[in-house]
């Protein structure tokens, strides 16, 4: 099974290689960032996408925006590190992974001795261990949430928790990989997830390269599908879990949920353990991003709603924890009533 | 308010009037219908949809396709009106609309007396009756609708149940749109209701051509509309009632009514009589029209999913009546547990 490598090191190690998402489907292309710009381009403009691959490439990034100034004295080679892991750091506002991965790293800089030379080696290493992490996290996710998925599974989702969103192999996704990996035949179902069609664009793509039969629908169809076809579990990612297990995810995740409910059919998340917020107590405390009018109005060039129409274009909703079944992480499945700590 | 009119007689009374909907809402363009090859076109093309309006639309659409051959000699207008008749009858496969005014018009034709032009005059006098007694009938849905409606009612709607689609003010919009005569402060929310988004593209214009307040969403948002923002009732059309009150609707009706469950939002129908088909029993004898996966992998020249894939794309949901808390016609508003005759 060929499960893709969204974001890493180039053959020659002076580069970090992604793959370009916005040309996902119609064609798959790799590059390589080598510059501060290429870097902070390909962020903005969401070549590079989903919170963990962010800040992973945040981080790669930084190392090899620094690795021509080696030879730089160690004072110079740290402001000109704070200046670029500025400028990266401001690229995407919301993920929490992008700052955290990038304090991470100047973190370790400031705390190597030595030159130039020895500060980019650590932060190289440091970076190494911010991918190796995930991959080993969405490997862990996926060993457990695999526990949840028989031979001849049908499972449903939503958006894209997969490789394309992390270093590894996904979340959400992760549980399927890993079930592939052990022989079951899984067949998967995913909402395209309007307005930005990750499902569709990316999920779909992900799956097919690695040998799962998927299937798309629009969102609207989830209900109908659960009615007319057997679904055996609903599996979503998260980008937020509040301490009661309230949790916020793509828009379109809650509407799922309530008809994986109607239908009695498992609505199960899966997400590292530092998605939980613990500061949270519920999804009443998390702010959701509204995002622009545009996304829902027009689809490239084409305008889909009559100009000046009001749009309601949250990119989040929050499920209740009572229409969570059950959450995956990387240190075990989680039960109602939910407690994380 | 200015609500449009889909369908009418051009000034000059030799073709007919419709709007292009395949150009909205970027663009309002009406145009004539003179000939056999026009009337087709515009059915098959979508250019006029809706079931009744394309009912409508064919009916009229034969009168002036007949009215240059007016002079014939009897019978050879009514050969004349057959053929054309059955042309205009394979445009589109669904609808029981198209087939039932176009017999409606060749019986007519039939049973006058007279040469040529005495068949033309009555068929197009059965032709107007036909486009005035839908005129009639979404008038009458409007009021009985009109009543669920108070002041400063935010309503939820899916598709296009509207003045597009007939060739009177609608069905569910018929609602809206007395309230809002009435004085009443109405504002609507839309599913955008993908994959061939009616909602954006039709519900949403013709709603703000009449001045009234209109908010897109994309389908999946529904859940989530309902639970941050107050809404009253969410009020749809549908294709076809099943005896026991199930209700075959656009894809994403019944997904819709399982939200509005969970949010103790009523959920009520508006159809003509005519839609409830007594000799099915239940949902279940209603067969679901799957389309083409081309509807849902690209929207114009853009790839959304990767090629090859599988695609789930029914035309149609079925809602259980259990879900329906209302039905409202034009013979009165039914309620649960539902006995139309």
């Amino acid at each position: 099974m060929e499960i893709i490598q969204s974001v890493r090191w180039s053959d020659d190690g002076l580069g970090v290689r992604i793959i370009d998402q916005r040309l996902l489907p119609s064609r798959f292309v790799e590059y390589d960032l080598r510059t501060l710009d290429d870097v902070a381009n390909a962020i903005t403009s969401l070549a590079v996408r989903g919170a963990p691959a962010i800040g992973i490439a945040g981080a790669m990034g930084l190392v090899v925006v620094l690795a021509p100034n080696a030879a730089d004295a160690r004072d110079d080679l740290l402001a000109r590190a704070r200046d670029a892991a500025t400028i990266i750091r401001k690229t995407r506002p919301t993920a929490v992974n992008l700052p955290w991965a990038l304090a991470r790293m100047i973190d370790r800089a400031s705390r190597t001795n030595g030159d130039g030379r020895a500060i980019v080696a650590a932060m190289r290493e440091e970076a190494t261990a911010i991918l190796e992490e995930d991959r080993a996290m969405c490997r862990r996710i996926g060993q457990q949430g695999a526990s949840l998925l028989s031979d001849g599974a049908r499972v449903l989702t939503h958006c894209n928790a997969g490789a394309l969103a992390t270093g590894g192999i996904g979340t959400a996704l992760a549980a399927i990989y890993v079930a592939a990996e052990r022989g079951r035949d899984v067949e998967v179902f995913v909402d395209e997830s309007r307005p930005l069609l990750q499902g569709s664009r990316l999920t779909a793509w992900e799956l097919q390269r690695a040998g799962i039969r998927v299937t798309v629908l629009t969102d609207g169809m989830a209900a109908s599908l659960m009615r007319e076809k057997h679904i055996d579990i609903c599996l979503v990612g998260a980008d937020r879990i509040a301490a009661n297990g309230d949790v916020a995810n793509k828009i379109g995740t809650y509407n799922l949920a309530i008809a994986a409910r109607y239908h009695d059919v498992p609505f199960v998340v899966a997400a590292p353990t530092s998605t939980v917020d613990s500061a949270t107590a519920t999804g009443a405390g998390i702010v959701i991003e509204q995002r622009s009018a545009d996304e829902v109005t027009r689809i490239d060039a084409r305008q889909t709603a009559p100009a000046g129409v009001c749009v309601y274009n949250p990119a989040f909703d929050v499920t209740p924890s009572e229409l969570v079944s059950a959450i995956v992480t990387d240190r075990g499945i989680f039960k109602p009533p939910y407690r994380f700590s």
